[in-house]
């Protein structure tokens, strides 16, 4: 039985309807800050919205564009979003000349993030048991959703991010991050020292995660409250970051260049999780 | 000082110059198959293919492509491919022509790769100790890329695809391998089921890699012939393969969805190549 939702969708004929302004060429307009404000693309990301939507801690859906024939399929999905939410509807060959690439999935929402500037309370505020993972540099947005996918997959207190990393909030970082960056608690503020200052006072271990760490990931026996530091890709984290900190490294073949820094973290995050107790295992 | 290379480049002035046909529209033609040919994209991929080239194991050059300005900074590696493999160069207007979209890379090679449907032989000439990925469905060429990646970086022995996976020679997953299904011998075919039983045959230890799996990966302590076996992203690995053989879990939040299979391969690929002591280990 297909139920209809009890919202009234609005239905958009002209791609250049002021209404849906936000959603025009947005694999162009992907490069460009929005002020918190973002594209999330696709049903999986939508629901991690809706949910981020309903817990009220500073994520908020705007508005919604979907592919006319996707409505059917996602009343239970449409109806967990507040009233005050519209949902605009186009044809396929509309929605295409809006966004400007072919939108299969056709499925997309502009939502906001409040905008805050709190690290040190923020840090503060973590448990007494944290494992928090801190990018810098991090200037793809492949390898930063999938940063955000392993600290939540592997249950991280928080991800933080210094100025010059790149913003995951980008549509792209956001659908590789399967909607996590929306759950998962961040900060993207500050130098690399200034974060790693903070953490430091906070009391957190600190470990840099290279190629050339000292100690093998796997044989860390980590603290209460620990923080992995994570590198560009290619030059990895500077040399003053390295030579200040404790380092771990992941051993593999010398011969190639060093792993991808999505998979990096994931090994290096698992590890930290379940030495921790993070992770609970079937028994 | 700049040198320049023995090898004349040949200057292509019309996109669609027969000579370099096989170039034109890459990205469109990157989802149909090509005999055994593929197409390598930047310098790092070059350099692995100039590699494989030399070393004569069925992976040859065919012809290059390079951005005109490009030339100078590449003589070395050139200089490196035989000298019947001619050096095409062309400004970047026409280049763009000519690929259909900017290349800012520049750098674009075709190259042959021998097709072998060895599988028996191959399977049974691997060492006694060895560390074999097995991929079933995998058909995300990034995730593709990323398995391969995984694999020469932790130093497995060979990636054995069954049929249904995509050919990791796609200009895409040849690029997130960092050139590495040059260099990581590999074979495509056959079922699934095909696979596993000549592995079988082979005294290889099966681990089915899945959420579900009843051993903790970081728990395994491994045989001499391991093979790994990680199915596709969404419906992971068949019931029957679940059911037939050993299964491992990465443990982690159960609310999320699995882990990115890429992510999850260079895990649980790192735990076993470090149990079997294939990574050594600075002192």
């Amino acid at each position: 039985m297909i139920t209809t939702s009890s919202r009234e969708p609005i239905r958009v004929t002209d791609p250049d309807d002021p209404r849906i302004a936000e959603f025009c060429s947005i694999r162009e307009r992907d490069l460009t800050g929005r002020h918190g404000q973002f594209i999330a693309e696709g049903t999986v990301v939508l629901r991690m919205l809706s949910a981020a939507h309903a817990a009220g801690q500073g994520i908020s859906a705007v508005k919604l564009l979907l592919l006319e024939n996707r409505m059917a399929g996602l009343t239970q999905l449409l109806d967990a979003f507040s009233s005050d939410v519209p949902v605009y509807v186009a044809s396929q060959a509309v929605l295409d000349r809006i966004a400007g690439f072919h939108l299969h999935r056709g499925v997309l929402a502009l939502g906001q993030r409040r905008i805050v500037t709190d690290l040190l309370p923020h840090i503060s505020a973590l448990p007494a048991s944290s494992l928090v993972l801190v990018g810098c540099g991090i200037s793809n947005h492949d390898n930063m959703g999938a940063i955000f996918r392993n600290a939540a997959g592997f249950n991280a207190d928080a991800v933080l991010l210094d100025e010059t990393s790149c913003d995951p909030l980008y549509r792209k970082a956001l659908r590789v991050s399967v909607g996590s960056v929306l759950t998962m608690p961040y900060r993207r503020e500050g130098s690399a020292e200034e974060l790693l200052g903070a953490l430091g006072d906070a009391r957190f271990e600190i470990w840099a995660l290279s190629p050339a760490g000292h100690v093998e990931i796997g044989d860390i026996r980590p603290g209460r409250r620990v923080a992995l530091v994570v590198g560009t890709e290619g030059d990895g984290l500077p040399s003053a970051i390295l030579q200040s900190f404790k380092s771990a490294r992941i051993a593999q073949n010398p011969q190639l260049d060093s792993l991808n820094v999505g998979t990096a973290s994931g090994i290096a995050l698992y590890h930290l999780a379940r030495s921790m107790g993070r992770l609970t295992e079937p028994t």
